[in-house]
């Protein structure tokens, strides 16, 4: 399988998230890609680093311009040692600012995602490894091949929207392999993160170009809360290529895979010719901050499920945050996608 | 001048703000209404404590009954000691979520502004002077008499919005003293404070029962950032009934005085009936979060300016953060506002 990771993700490291108005340890840390890095060459998977460099003219059907401008400036502008958390955030006015500290709260929806000196810089190599694979997966099938690679994308991407950032993501890398794909062919994108992937869906929201489904604690329980109810379905042409599972606390391997089954065959009515995975693994029994109980052995078994669909794939790491079987699970899952 | 206070207001006392993800130490301070109400005494003002209780059901014109019943509820759910920040805000999605935490970030727009215990309680006494002294200046009017009277309000209540708190405010005590008094007569809001008036704008968006005007710094430059800007007018059948005049840094009294003029004759043109001030101070030249140069001796002009259109006036505290000052420049607006 042909695998992308990014050597220098290191860089992006925030200090903490503030949860009650206190600092707290930041989940999305830098030992997460390595680990999975680590546990994926030890079971003798070849890793790439990224050579893509992401061109911002090229993924503004995925980000709005200006906030793309507005990541990549106050990044340059930031110190080392400097970071940026939001205070004040956009209410029903809907006016903009041209305040800074009103335009980072104007491009957040929360306070566990702020931006640091690298963190651009970081975010579009992620976005990259994203895209890499996504081109590496259409020139097999190009040539008649259906195979799938994995991209090691650290920062996350799936609660990043359209000029938003959050839940630990700035650029959505799983909508930009998406929308590059959707050139060449439909497009489904299948969530499997524990968190609902609103920012997946909200990009794609108006369109039939690309089918998005996302299984996922309700939310009105977890994170993000204000989307991934089942009754969103999409809007306009977008209406009916939308699909959401939201599910209970506790969810066990065989309640997880009666759900996998039914999103697939929904997918496969759409007929897409490209396959955009989201894959968390913070529905693993194990996570500190999931809710589902799924084991190691379930992720071979999930793979397996979705890669029977035969779709050229492209797999983009999500969340997962137990840093000791983040590896370990997705190698499991890797193990069971091989075509 | 009949002047109402809420002994009771020293039990909210947020423990800080955040600000770019620290904890700084929180403006809005007891101490800022111990010393107004010192300084109104020690100037020979009479106070009342205030006696009304605020009847919920009697403001819902002015705030959703669902956003009044979390307040009430997640405040007696809270211990003494507990306190409540927002870590997730609402996005484009536009949905609700059952989960409390999400509630309380739809319910938010700032970290500037936690729950306590005693948070409801108090800002429900806060408003309840507002009205209070609404009722005491209508029953002189129905008797002939023009009056004006003085909440000494705290928590502060202009950036309160329908269904938002936000800006050390959580309750709008201008916008409910005004709403009372137009069912009785038309009513002009006149919001001298350093910040935008963004929830009484918004409140009367679309409303031609309440002329809003706001005097205020440019939103570009301070906050509330994403309202206030000189093109808001109001919409529907409100649709010129809200005026907005943003000003740069370092405004002297003369400059003020013009802007204020101006406002007045828009005011006037309006024909009101009842005058709702909200009276903030932070536009003094030591405020320490303002930026504006006006002198303690302009207050007295600007109250005898704004005095001068006789009307029966409700003046409604909202910020000024100089607690040494915050008395010397109350008791100067109120010598000039004497009718």
């Amino acid at each position: 399988m042909y695998i992308v990771h990014s050597p220098t993700h290191q860089r992006h490291q925030p200090p903490y998230e503030i949860f009650n108005g206190e600092q707290t340890p930041h989940n999305e840390v830098p030992a997460r890609a390595d680990q999975i890095a680590n546990a994926l060459t030890a079971a003798g998977y070849g890793l790439e680093p990224v050579r893509l460099e992401l061109d911002l003219a090229e993924i503004e059907n995925v980000h709005d311009s200006n906030y793309l401008q507005f990541l990549k400036l106050t990044c340059e502008e930031l110190k080392e040692s400097e970071y940026r958390y939001p205070s004040v955030f956009r209410y029903r006015s809907g006016r903009e600012s041209g305040n800074p500290l009103a335009q980072l709260g104007n491009y957040s929806f929360d306070m566990y995602t702020p931006l640091l000196h690298d963190t651009f810089e970081v975010a579009s190599q992620s976005a990259a490894c994203a895209l890499q694979v996504a081109q590496t997966v259409l020139q097999a099938a190009q040539g008649g091949e259906v195979t799938a690679g994995y991209a090691l994308c650290r920062p996350p991407g799936h609660h990043a929207d359209f000029n938003q950032m959050g839940g630990y993501c700035y650029l959505n890398n799983a909508a930009i392999a998406a929308d590059f794909l959707s050139a060449h062919g439909r497009v489904a994108t299948l969530d499997v993160d524990f968190h609902h992937g609103n920012g997946t869906q909200h990009i794609f929201y108006e369109s039939d170009r690309v089918f998005t489904a996302s299984i996922h604690a309700d939310p009105d329980w977890k994170f993000p809360f204000f989307s991934g109810y089942g009754d969103e379905r999409g809007r306009g042409k977008g209406r009916g290529y939308n699909l959401n599972r939201p599910l209970q606390h506790g969810v066990t391997d065989d309640e997880y895979q009666q759900v996998l089954e039914e999103v697939l065959g929904h997918i496969s009515s759409f007929r897409p010719e490209f396959l955009v995975v989201s894959l968390g693994v913070d529905t693993h029994e194990s996570d500190p901050i999931g809710g589902f109980r799924l084991t190691t052995a379930y992720y071979t078994r999930m793979a397996k499920t979705i890669a029977s669909m035969n779709l050229p794939g492209v797999i983009v790491q999500e969340g997962g945050y137990n840093t000791k079987l983040l590896g370990t699970n997705v190698v499991a899952f890797l193990d069971g996608f091989k075509h």
